[in-house]
């Protein structure tokens, strides 16, 4: 099982994750009647099938790739295998801010045309994790507050992190998401390094 | 359009959101090669193509049932038609507060085999706001804070929240998330009541 894992390219698997988000996008947005819905339903159903030979017993979880370096490939947030992640590619500045440009639709709708509470605080905790995170050293979230400044519509956000202070083990981060007419959500969080 | 979109079924509204949901699974845990993978990506770009027939221009949004009562089926955390939300289901008590049970697969992993703190944090504002939420006066999240006591594994869940106190416009809730072994989140919030 391993050596037919190996043998699909990255980008082969970037892009059947990005056929099913799409596939997401339009289940939600579809205006068809039932015959194309029965339709597609037995295609989804056949490419369940056909991907459905020997699955991982459980989740990705983070696995060796052959250059020496790590894969989550199923997380929610950013992984290359994960239709729900938007995903996040987080860029690390040089003093050690991030940020990420993403594009939301409506597979992440809360308030109607706004991007759901809870969907921003995913990205702000991933983001907050990603500026505490460093080499050798994974940081977990302790505790992560959240102020709505004002409805983040869906379309395109840019997410910002950095650290503010690093107090022993606890590492202090803040963020924000900003559309271009301004910030909408901040967040700070308190992040520890488990031994 | 709206005659052939009220001619489908909510059953094969769901049913087909289920398959979906199964194929963001597979997708992540296949070890199929990449003839399957190839296979699969047809499959799943032929049903885009059937649901691409008039989607709406926009996200789901609110929109009316034939009932009298509302949708929103395009919620990423409830809706019958995101493929991304577990569904929550949410069950309101007499006495206010609310539960929900959800099973959360590979596609909400955040650390390897436990739910990413993201996800905890949509789940939570998610039932805070439905126990603030009260007919007629829609509850937005002001600030949330989340706490995690210990990680969140992948599998079956509680998730409870009620409402603290009111003061003014403010609604004050909490809430945790559980599995069999205790408590492993907690969030308190405020919501607000838009005029």
């Amino acid at each position: 099982m391993t050596a037919s894992d190996a043998s699909v390219p990255d980008e082969l698997y970037a892009e059947l994750t990005d056929s099913v988000r799409r596939l997401v996008d339009v289940a939600i947005r579809s205006q068809a009647g039932p015959t194309a819905f029965l339709a597609a339903k037995t295609k989804i159903d056949d490419a369940v099938a056909e991907l459905s030979r020997a699955p991982l017993a459980d989740s990705f979880g983070i696995r060796p790739a052959p250059d020496g370096t790590s894969r989550a490939w199923g997380n929610v947030a950013m992984g290359l295998r994960n239709p729900f992640a938007p995903p996040l590619v987080v860029h690390h500045d040089a003093d050690g801010g991030v940020w990420a440009d993403v594009v939301l639709g409506a597979a992440y709708e809360g308030p109607p045309g706004h991007v759901h509470g809870g969907i921003c605080a995913l990205l702000l905790d991933h983001m907050l994790g990603a500026t505490a995170h460093k080499p050798g050293r994974p940081a977990v979230t302790g505790t992560l507050t959240v102020r709505y400044e004002m409805g983040t519509p869906l379309g395109p956000l840019r997410a910002e992190a950095c650290v503010d202070r690093i107090e022993g083990d606890k590492t202090f981060a803040s963020g924000h998401l900003a559309t271009a007419e301004g910030v909408t959500v901040r967040a700070h969080g308190v992040f520890f390094h488990p031994a």
